[in-house]
């Protein structure tokens, strides 16, 4: 792979060139729009692409939608060897692009998880897919030459592939991405009616299921749109529980004892759910231990605890800062090995911290 | 207020007795298990009452069903001047003792908002309540006297004092902590039966929106019955919301376009609630700048990050850790003031840091 084509220049495209550009590969950018391409280009992530420029793999980087007829444009001008998309949905394409008769051997569809809250080639960052799981969704027609070549774009950027069905793939990231942020959305907008006082009483959970809610509506309409039934089935599914959920609280309040089961089990079920996620370095959920420390408002508070970590040798997890509304100080709730809680837990309060 | 009971000494109970006691007052405690009250006294929180012993103010640190008996029994021994209780619910409790016929002068009910994933004694932490809101929810009975008095309790625990009718604080935790608890129970839920390659492709916002759902069964039980019909009304329409939603995206996979509004409509109503999230010190939620830099995943990494900025004057409001499945780095996510994200950005890119 010496020559890589990116078509489409705006947070993914432009960010796939900047790695590769970081790797010494040769990038001819092309988009519809040419503000983009050329703010692409002054990014460094490549040159702009002339027509007749023949390149090893072209990269379709443009809405589900439009991915299988631009496949079908380039192959027809033989532009390229190999080809992939990079679209959000993947069941969708593929078959427009076996309607168009596109050569499905030279083609294999996928999808890197990563974004950003912001897009356009403006936000792109040659780190954008560094660690992150990047799905291959081959076809039986998909030959092992194309297959290598993309699995070589992701080992690239740095990415982890992921072979996965298109269908399957379709209703994964239903699961673990787009019906998880209607429903964030849908909790958020409760709050959007709520009096203030409601909001006055709001703390750390309530912020953490709604912080994707956030994002931008239009951006999201276009991700739902391209995967709507999948994502359509799993907000059915989680619809239902809440209005059991609901039905059943209603009968706890009556005095029906017997509807507590039915609430218990959703939470027990959530629980199961919560411990699948993968944690750290792709394992299982690490149950760390944790070491909460009073910090103050004041630049170098986190610097000194993070020294202290430092001297004693222990790896800091991750961290959490909880804030304390109306106050300048807050919590630092820091996850490390479980064996190490004993040792920091020591050091901190030696050094005068406040470890509750 | 020189000496308080404290009736009942788990979690929040003894919290309180500790965050007294450190300010040199005199505590009793009680509990129906003497295994409790006795951890509890071993940890500092004060001494066993002895039945006889009159106190300023009683703490009724009970669950919600029993409240308004213990208040009455009490009460009936004029065991205190002033009472209040902490329970998570405010109006069943109220009225439940005006049927009892208590003293409702002397009374007024109140509810720390704070929490820890563990419970019992031993989970207690005199800063709990620290900048913390504490709603009070005063009567036409309740007496300025005993207003007053559990004014100065919250005062002395740290907490910022909200006062608020029963029904609208019933209301108001329904929408910022019990149902939100729920959907995301929901949505973790949907995880349990995903296959593994689904996990697989998890990002930081699903861990975010159910984080909240690892927390144990049994005791959210207690906490959504003793809420069930604020609860079960705003559980009816997310569920609703998000079932709308699911019909408008089956339109949308059919073709039809005019569905899209009502999903951008939901979307829109999401980042207007999300927005009114009140941020830190207790204002509107801030829009600090966001400063990415990439960490490895060894000891002191993120000391010497800290260091920078303090070495550069910038204060961290906020640090968000996003690991890289499967490799042995991340990236740290520093909110600074807007105006600070220059000088850091600066600052690290000379240091040698990846800041993409």
């Amino acid at each position: 792979m010496n020559r890589v084509l990116i078509l489409g220049t705006g947070l993914i495209g432009t960010s796939i060139a900047l790695a590769l550009r970081a790797q010494d590969k040769q990038v001819l950018l092309a988009d519809r729009d040419l503000t983009s391409v050329r703010l692409a280009r002054e990014l460094g992530a490549g040159e702009e692409w002339h027509y007749d420029q023949k390149v090893d793999l072209a990269v379709i980087a443009v809405p589900p939608a439009h991915v299988a007829s631009e496949l079908k444009g380039l192959q027809a001008r033989g532009v390229a060897r190999f080809y992939t998309d990079v679209a959000s949905v993947k069941a969708e394409p593929i078959a427009r692009a076996r309607e168009l008769g596109c050569d499905m051997t030279a083609y294999v569809a996928s999808h890197p998880l990563a974004g950003r809250e912001k897009s356009g080639p403006g936000a792109a960052r040659g780190d954008l897919f560094l660690g992150r799981p990047w799905a291959l969704c081959p076809t039986p027609e998909t030959s092992p030459e194309v297959l290598n070549e993309v699995l070589h774009l992701v080992k690239l950027c740095g990415a982890n592939p992921v072979e996965v069905g298109a269908e399957e793939h379709d209703r994964a990231v239903a699961v673990v991405s787009h019906a998880p942020h209607v429903a964030a959305s849908a909790v958020a907008a409760r709050l959007a009616e709520a009096p203030d006082v409601a909001l006055g009483l709001a703390g750390q959970g309530v912020r953490d299921v709604t912080r994707i809610a956030g994002s931008d509506p239009g951006l999201w309409l276009g991700i739902l749109s391209g995967n709507a039934r999948p994502v359509a089935e799993v907000l059915d599914a989680v619809a239902r529980d809440l209005a059991e959920a609901a039905e059943a609280l209603r009968h706890l309040a009556e005095g029906d004892q017997s509807a507590a089961g039915q609430v218990t089990e959703l939470l027990r079920r959530g629980v199961a759910g919560h411990g699948r996620i993968p944690g750290k370095h792709g394992g299982p959920a690490a149950r760390y231990g944790v070491v909460q420390v009073v910090i103050g408002d004041r630049p170098g508070q986190l610097a000194r605890l993070f020294q202290v970590c430092e001297e004693v040798g222990v790896n800091v997890e991750d961290v959490r800062l909880e804030h304390a509304p109306g106050l300048p100080l807050g919590m630092a709730e820091l996850s490390v090995q479980p064996d190490a809680v004993g040792v920091l837990t020591k050091a901190l309060h030696e050094r005068g911290w406040q470890v509750p």
